[in-house]
């Protein structure tokens, strides 16, 4: 893998004339976990023991499939993340497999779900004080982002202010030195979709001045960990999306050396022993490697995936941008609407019409007919009515709704703007009754500072987790709507009209795929901060000083519910706060053994275990109270009457020499919450002090989701280290 | 005046009312030169006897017109470039004047044409060496922009880098200062063109990252002397354009003392002592002030405006950038064409359409028949082929033409590229024998370095000068075929389609009116690298170090006369070079009895001479040999056989201490061309030598020009003086 550049992209060469066979052949594609102990000495390396029971299934092949069929083989080996290999196997000799000495499981390969839609962002990182000067910007810590693979042209991953590749990057050096002889073409890591190209520039692209989505958004565009290293894995091909890939992505990630692995994607309906994100993360996180993941855009509770205890799952949120177009009416009043129109339509003193026979723009060719102007369209998929009129004759159209957010998602096809219900009355009526009404609307405005913001997205998905709900799940929120980053050159991104689309370098899209960047981003730069502190630490820094209030300081509200307060299932903590995460004050550390107490804790079978941790685990003292920085109680109808949830937390003093801290509790409502003891004495940093806490709750007729929060407060008033509580109903799992 | 934006705007608040009046009443505006010397003492100022003698006109007035009629009175009065006043008269009010004392002359106010169309740029200069240092990028010089007014917001305008505004300005600070109480609207000095805000961003425009025009020529803009100063007169408004107005604002400008004026605009058909440019130039020219003109986009030999002996006419040419749109066909051959459309349209692997029925691209009904794909249009007007292929469902288009110069002045409507027969025969060979011909087309590409170029640009107007032939103008060429700089934002400036029109802050355009601006602004850099050269002195350094040759080292070609090798009646003495003119060596002065001299020589009445000199001047030595860089020899059918042009100059050592110069004749063809003496010997800088010149030539009874040149090159070679010699039939005068 090659770090010069600051993208660096694996190349999965076999991937590609894998999934060709996929097609062809009655088998279907495995992965597979061994127990390497069972290894005879005999063999060189684990490669050579795979093959040899990959070979023994050969006499099975050759009953049960014709001799057209291509020879087994062995697509990936896995060597770190967990041990074994993924091949394509028939139905015989997988049964077949299964009988060979240190088999521990296997699944079926399965497509992987990426996390785009359509984005924004705003974090308050800077110069002067903070993460970016005391992690120099990410310097040199390298992100492995598993995704579509990059557009290495793009301006975000040009190398100016890098330094040399580091030393301890254990990657190769490029695709064309380790194969002189092979053909690239999109057999390699090129990104053919944009989603990879977007998630990596998001996390450490550089400055890129002049960056804009056709005139939104307009400025300069740069990465979180701008001075990081990105080490791109290519994991989606055109060809499809396989578990098999994200798995091999990663193993190699964690090989190379990478610090932080970003992962904008997850496996829906998959429980934690089949998803290779959930396998290949615990060996990650075994080796010190954070790995950050999105929650999906699922919307509903209980959908959220990427809910393994061992990862940071990120929800997305809205950040504090509008792009605006100026409604003026000839009257003068100019009302701010929403637009995303990509050119800047010259659209000034014209005819401004409302005519209830075709205000409902459902015609163009009715719409053709009411004269040359800026048309008023009302009760209607605003969709459609662009469509209709972008084929009419009508320079301009005023939509009304009463949900920008509804747009993010969409092309805006042709000129025209947004307007809500209440500013659509003022100008129907003085369109109504002026003698000659007439408007301007003018384009390209991008308005900064709106409020509330950040709302929780619409489309994240909410927890609790279906792959295991008793730890909270999403962790925190990260800026998911409309985030500008690169994108791939070659395909559509915005449109004019039914026939022209249009191409561009950057794209505002939105999906928790963009939220988990951000906080990937973050977890360089505290990696960088703080080279020392675990996946878990890191991890524990976000949650614990995430924000749970909006820029109007009251609670952060959940644009799915109404507009409702946000609850953590939404939302996690709160809003990453990058500054505070700095310097949280007591973090909630977990070793890898402690993840094996939470799983020997499931209902899951041995192999199931052996799968995720491999080999060598110890499930003498199963426990379900792992060391997590937040709190969940679940109910159901069975569990009438008060239920009491015990947990037991150590924390560990990161901040100064010796403090102490009082206990701030915020129960949940109809809930009683006690913590003992309620100081914290600290003699020196790094020491630890563990509490206890316990809910009493009851279940609910109404399934309400009630939560609050505890709060550790140091003597100075300096930390404040928060976690929130929910009681919730419990829900299905996967 | 204000200056402390780098843009000024002179505010001349009368001209409103007085154009509505215009059209209000039977009186018209008249130009009235007045001799001051004939004003009586009792009289406080110029403006009392002006108002005291349009009063003694009211007997007249109140015979002749109705009572409706509004009272007399004078809208501008001049003091400054020559003495008088411009005011409404009635046939009967002008003759009554005529009979006043003092009176000088009188004639019609008149419209001026703007030298715009479509258009580039390519000087080079650069922030290491030359004229950009050794003026420190015109820094505090002040340039007077006589145009269509300015938009201040514009980024050109911004005052980064820029120091205080300089204490010998005399101009007011400000409109609202000096009328707080005025309502401003479009009454102001803002453009409602955008061609004042494109020659005063040529001239000036501070450094803008991130300029295209809609994604062609980006970079970062700049003008030519970012560091100097604009005083912005705004004398064009949509009311009308009227030599008084221009009057006003070159008046004005002098007074406030500006170092050089710039003025993109001339009037037609127009003898020297009614045209207002040369009338107010030679006052300018009194006071040190080098005004720079346009030559006009006539075309046709003997068009040229701006004719005039004390002013620098600058004529256009191209540059060496190409916007280009890159076809790729399916079997992988590219080829560049020509394309400005406005937006990166998505045209990737369409199929590609060479249907004979349709080729001719002139039916959107036809087009709409053959599938979906690129189609391939010949045979036909490509401003139709492209209207009708919009109106179409073909989603791109390949236009053919030989000369993308034609697509400069025109709308690129559609998806497409022009390209050139040659490459079309390829294209269709393609298209033809192809089972399943694709292609695709990228868009937004600016290439450098095409040549040749510098071309003469097709449009400029070519001399000899139909107001006084008897100099050789234009007198230099530069750059103004796709120029791009700073355009109000409220207008169309290119489109989609028919009914999408689109605004944008930069365009690219040409005409000299953007070749002006250029020469304007490397007169101010000389002007700040000379403060003590004259303005005949600064014209002469731009004249004898102009380039002849063009990047191919050729000589520069003109794209009217079939790229035959340009003469000097189309583009003076070559492309100007202003890191040359920094230190040509030797210069030709004038002082401004040299100019009166000329005059006297011309067969103008006292009264006519007085009209552009004002009174004082001393007809004794009458001259038509005015001591020009340049010489021009004209013949008419009535002088057959041998005649003999004798010119006398002297030149100016203004190069090292002590030098001397040998002259290299290259005559023009059919004529001798005889130097005394060849060798000029200079003891010390400022020094003074006359040479004279002969040139011997005949009738042509084909009318052709011919035309070559001296060359002055010093004992070290280091400074090379060329002036142009052209022999030319006459043309009718104006």
């Amino acid at each position: 893998m090659e770090l010069t550049k600051q993208v660096s992209v694996v190349f999965l060469f076999t991937l590609f004339l894998f999934h060709v066979v996929l097609v062809l052949g009655e088998r279907s594609s495995y992965i597979v976990h061994m127990d390497k102990s069972f290894m005879p000495k005999a063999f060189a390396s684990h490669n050579h023991w795979y093959s040899f029971t990959i070979n023994s299934l050969k006499s099975v092949s050759s009953k049960s499939l014709d001799h057209h069929h291509k020879p087994l083989g062995i697509v990936y080996t896995y060597d770190n993340a967990f041990h074994g290999f993924s091949a394509m196997l028939s139905n015989d000799e997988l049964e077949a497999l299964k009988r060979s000495p240190g088999f521990v499981s296997a699944y079926s390969d399965r497509n992987v779900t990426l996390d785009t839609t359509h984005t924004f962002e705003f974090l308050s990182l800077n110069p002067i004080t903070g993460l970016w000067p005391a992690s120099d910007y990410g310097r040199d810590v390298i992100v492995g982002v598993i995704d579509t693979g990059v557009w290495p042209e793009s301006q975000s991953f040009k190398d100016d202010g890098l330094t040399e590749v580091p030393a301890r990057w254990k990657g190769t050096n490029g695709v064309r030195a380790a194969n002189p002889n092979i053909t690239l073409s999109m057999n390699s890591g090129r990104d053919t979709e944009g989603h990879g190209t977007h998630t990596s520039s998001t996390v450490v692209g550089n400055y890129v001045e002049g960056a804009s989505f056709f005139g939104y958004a307009s400025g300069t565009a740069r990465g979180v960990a701008p001075r990081a290293r990105v080490a791109m894995y290519k994991v989606i091909w055109e060809e499809g999306r396989y578990a098999s890939d994200v798995l091999a992505g990663m193993d190699q990630a964690v090989v190379d050396g990478v610090d932080v692995i970003s992962i904008s994607m997850g496996f829906d309906e998959t429980p934690l022993y089949q998803d290779p994100i959930a396998i290949a993360s615990f060996g990650a996180m075994e080796k010190g490697v954070l790995v950050s993941s999105s929650a999906g855009n699922e919307r509903a509770i209980g959908t959220l995936h990427n809910g393994i205890p061992w990862v940071l799952t990120v929800a997305a949120g809205s950040i504090d941008r509008f792009f605006a177009g100026s409604l003026t009416l000839g009257n003068g009043l100019t009302i701010t609407g929403w637009t995303m129109f990509p050119v800047a339509a010259l659209v000034t003193d014209l005819p401004l019409i409302y005519n209830k026979t075709v205000s409902s723009c459902n015609s163009s060719e009715a719409l053709s007919t009411v004269g040359y102007g800026i048309v008023i369209c009302e009760n209607g998929f605003v969709d459609n009515q662009m469509y209709e009129i972008s084929k009419s004759n009508a320079p301009a159209a005023i939509f009304i709704s009463d949900d920008p957010e509804t747009f993010e998602f969409s092309d805006f096809i042709c000129p025209g703007v947004v307007i809500t219900p209440k500013d659509a009355q003022i100008v129907i009526d003085y369109a109504t009754k002026s003698l000659r009404p007439i408007a301007s609307i003018t384009f390209q405005q991008t308005l900064l500072g709106t409020k509330p913001a950040p709302v929780v997205a619409s489309y994240t998905s909410r927890g609790p987790a279906p792959s295991y709900p008793g730890i909270l799940k999403p962790d925190i929120m990260a800026p998911g709507s409309l985030v500008l980053a690169s994108w791939i050159p070659n395909t559509g991104t915005a449109s004019i009209g039914a026939n022209l689309a249009l191409t561009s370098d950057f794209v505002a899209v939105s999906g928790t795929s963009m939220a988990c960047p951000h906080a990937s981003g973050i977890a360089a730069l505290l990696k960088g901060a703080h080279p020392e502190w675990s996946p878990a630490a890191i991890r524990s820094a976000m949650i614990t000083t995430a924000n749970p209030l909006d820029n109007t300081q009251n609670y952060i509200r959940d644009s799915f519910f109404n507009y409702e307060i946000a609850t953590p299932l939404a939302m996690g903590a709160g809003h990453v706060d990058p500054n505070r995460a700095l310097n949280p004050g007591l973090i909630y550390d977990a070793t890898p053994q402690d993840y094996v107490n939470l799983l020997c804790s499931m209902n899951f079978t041995r192999n199931q275990i052996a799968t995720i941790t491999r080999s060598s685990y110890n499930c003498s003292s199963p426990s379900s109270d792992l060391n997590y920085p937040s709190f969940i109680a679940l109910y159901t109808n069975k569990t009438k009457g008060v239920t009491v949830k015990r947990f037991q937390r150590t924390v560990t003093n990161v901040g100064d020499d010796a403090t102490s801290y009082k206990v701030q509790v915020a129960a949940p409502s109809g809930s009683v919450v006690n913590v003992y003891p309620t100081t914290l004495v600290f003699g020196k940093k790094y020491d630890k002090q563990s509490y206890s806490l316990t809910i009493q709750y009851d279940s609910n007729n109404n399934e309400e989701i009630t939560f609050g929060s505890i709060t550790w407060v140091d003597k100075n008033g300096k930390h404040k280290v928060r976690s929130p509580i929910v009681v919730s109903p419990m829900i299905p799992v996967w």
